[in-house]
């Protein structure tokens, strides 16, 4: 296991595909259409179709698996503010830093955010890890 | 436009499948092998695989995007606090309530639980999502 200290950071970009989007209609059952409906999502205030807001919680969840802490991360809790729409074809940017710890309950605070390819926050929150 | 109301509740169930979860970690890029790996996630804490926390998130959201509000909800944040492992097969049970209302914002906080097969909460937290 790693040793945690507050301010370190760890980030993953990934694309979100028309692809991601319907399998995770699928996994959750959320078929709202203006995920999945070219023609609704023209004529929403979105103007064309978005990804749902959740799978930006999953580039964290990866993030935190995968990178920091890593491999052993047990996932406590989120919050998650979704502040703009993430469209079919953005590149988003989900990046994690500890901002507090309690090293005697291996409990660590996570900022985490994700960000598109024009530097805009599309989701901002905390993580809760238990990582020993 | 359905008009909403403290007290106002609604659920959906669904059983996570091993196949919901891989299509979740090509979604997301959590391969956590715990999630993945039966062999890995048999030596884990957790003795089987278990579903990635975020399905858990997945399902409030298609409760809030298809039922309570339904179509039209602008999601604007959600609270998670993962309580228990969700198991491949395990049937949840996701319900939002109502608990508080801003008509003139046209913001409502959601209590937002997913229970499982032997009636034990394994996500809580709260929604807060714009409807007009």
């Amino acid at each position: 296991m790693k040793e945690l200290k507050i301010g370190m950071k760890d980030s993953m970009a990934r694309t979100v595909t028309a692809e991601d989007v319907e399998m995770f209609a699928k996994v959750s059952g959320d078929c709202n259409p203006v995920h999945l409906d070219e023609a609704f999502a023209a004529k929403s205030m979105f103007g064309r179709r978005i990804a749902h807001g959740i799978i930006s919680a999953g580039y964290i969840s990866a993030v935190l698996g995968n990178q920091l802490p890593g491999q052993g991360t047990i996932y406590l809790g989120q919050s998650l503010k979704f502040l703009k729409p993430v469209y079919l074809g953005d590149t988003i940017t989900t990046t994690v830093e500890i901002i507090a710890a309690n090293e005697e309950k291996h409990i660590y605070t996570l900022k985490t955010e994700c960000v598109n390819q024009l530097g805009k926050v599309v989701t901002t929150g905390e993580a809760t890890v238990l990582y020993k």
